[in-house]
């Protein structure tokens, strides 16, 4: 079995060199060539080549669905700091920021083209790979709608937030799993759990991120950064559930008028509310959800081994 | 045998019955749908559909690909139209001036992703269809960014142009043919005649609409707007290429300047310069070549009535 950095490795040297840009236009190829060489830590064609290993030697097809995943993933950043305006990705300016809006639109799409491209490579159960693929992409767009949906709306539901996280970034995790898992020949059963895990894992990893961001004192992050942004998080949507009216009118003024404070009264309202214990006991629960269907993958446990360290290493905690 | 309109009922009907958008986000689907009920004339679906009855009876797997192809046509309409700016398609808004810049953006990605759903259906000969549909998809993109790269330029050889074209339009007519080919248990020859015939088709038919937009008193349409927006058309190109010192001055006025004779004087220039004549010929010649590749299309001459009438009248000349 390969570890993360194995894989990582093994992935990278691989989609480098079949990465199948032309040269020209260099108009449309330079900006794809730029915003895959900004890195990024792979997680997903990982998953689906760990997914891929439980059944056998790592399959060719496997590094094909992987690198179609990874295409697609940075396809949707590339569209998706367009929709949030964001100037930076991982420190250096976004690709509409660097290149102009015509050629993020459309560096997006033709990158979205090449990852059905390496997908259509396959040659093991290709319609059936083709089937979970496609559902994914169309769930990924749902998300970032609703996302986007959700900045408009001051009703948003605990259940909608997490309608919408599971569309927008775990499905994708999910279905990276389940490719591996199909190219590999593994039987639907395992396929499906596999899948499971990687939903709720993923779920687990956008609380955790949420809880972070207003708490995570050694994380390295600047805090509050979803606070400032008004961002309807776990956090900001069970304080309201929980709160007095008193506190709902302070979350309301805090909403609607910055102040110097604004982080740290927050956050006080998110302690005083127990949103903060509620969302570490929704992390442990989906992690306690994604440990599970990964301990009913009937593979050999050794076998797993690789799945359950990165998915501690990104849940941060034991096994 | 069907004639085109028979086609284009038939496709209508099964593409509207099992459109698959669902209800909700509405945000997100609302817009797909109201760029589809703007309608069109279904020409690409309907290539597919007559290539495909060349070989037996309309396959189901024809009509996917049918619907995968429209569809993907689509989803280029609604970016095109945020790239180029346009306000109005078919004499209504278009989806981004309806709707906004990101429903535009997001609405397109997800039509293109149907777009794939369709297709990944298929069950003849999947790989094989994928594959044409992936290098026609990527090669579209390509087109639009030329397109939009000459645009900045002022030494676009006509070998450019003509590439470009033949990128941005021509090669999805022929990929619609091919798949319906493929899809109707074609043999390769076959096929590929098939595709070079909507090749040279669709070119013809591009200058074509450069000749009608200067000459075209009777098509019914404004005359002279891609003078006004200074394109670089076939006529543009070819008086550039055939103009002496003097007429070369001119029109470098007339690019630099608008007055209220420029359509007229432009209109001269072409003329003068043979422009005008030359044109017609290069339509002729490029619908000659598509008359021969569907010529040689090894099927008895009576299954072939539908195309070549279809292709006269796309090409308003005489068989």
């Amino acid at each position: 079995m390969h570890s993360f950095t194995d894989l990582v490795i093994s992935f990278e040297k691989r989609f480098t060199e079949t990465l199948p840009f032309s040269e020209s236009p260099a108009t449309l190829y330079d900006p794809c060539r730029y915003l895959l060489q900004l890195g990024g830590k792979r997680v997903r064609p990982v998953l689906c080549l760990m997914a891929n290993e439980l059944f056998g030697e790592i399959a060719d097809d496997a590094y094909r669905a992987a690198a179609g995943i990874e295409l697609f993933h940075n396809f949707t950043l590339i569209h998706d700091d367009i929709l949030d305006q964001s100037p930076l990705r991982r420190g250096q300016p976004t690709v509409h920021a660097k290149y102009g809006l015509t050629s993020g639109i459309l560096c997006g799409d033709v990158m979205c083209i090449y990852s059905y491209e390496q997908i259509a490579g396959i040659n093991r159960s290709l319609q059936q790979v083709m089937q979970v693929f496609n559902r994914t992409a169309i769930e990924v767009c749902e998300g970032q709608q609703l996302d986007m949906d959700f900045e408009q709306r001051n009703d948003v539901a605990m259940a909608e937030y997490l309608h919408m996280i599971t569309l927008k970034t775990s499905v994708l995790l999910a279905c990276s799993l389940k490719m591996g898992a199909i190219t590999g020949g593994a039987l639907g059963d395992n396929a499906n759990k596999l899948y499971e895990f990687g939903k709720n894992m993923g779920i687990a990893f956008q609380l955790q991120d949420d809880y972070l961001d207003a708490f995570g004192e050694n994380s390295g992050k600047q805090l509050g950064g979803d606070i400032k942004a008004n961002k309807k998080t776990f956090l900001l949507l069970s304080t309201l559930e929980h709160a007095d009216d008193k506190q709902r009118a302070e979350i309301d003024l805090l909403l609607r008028h910055d102040n110097e404070n604004k982080v740290q009264d927050m956050l006080s309202l998110f302690k005083a509310t127990g949103a903060n214990i509620a969302c570490r006991r929704a992390v442990e629960h989906y992690s306690g959800l994604a440990f599970e269907c990964l301990d009913n993958v009937a593979v050999p446990g050794k076998r797993k081994e690789p799945l359950y360290e990165l998915a501690s290493y990104l849940l941060m905690r034991d096994k």
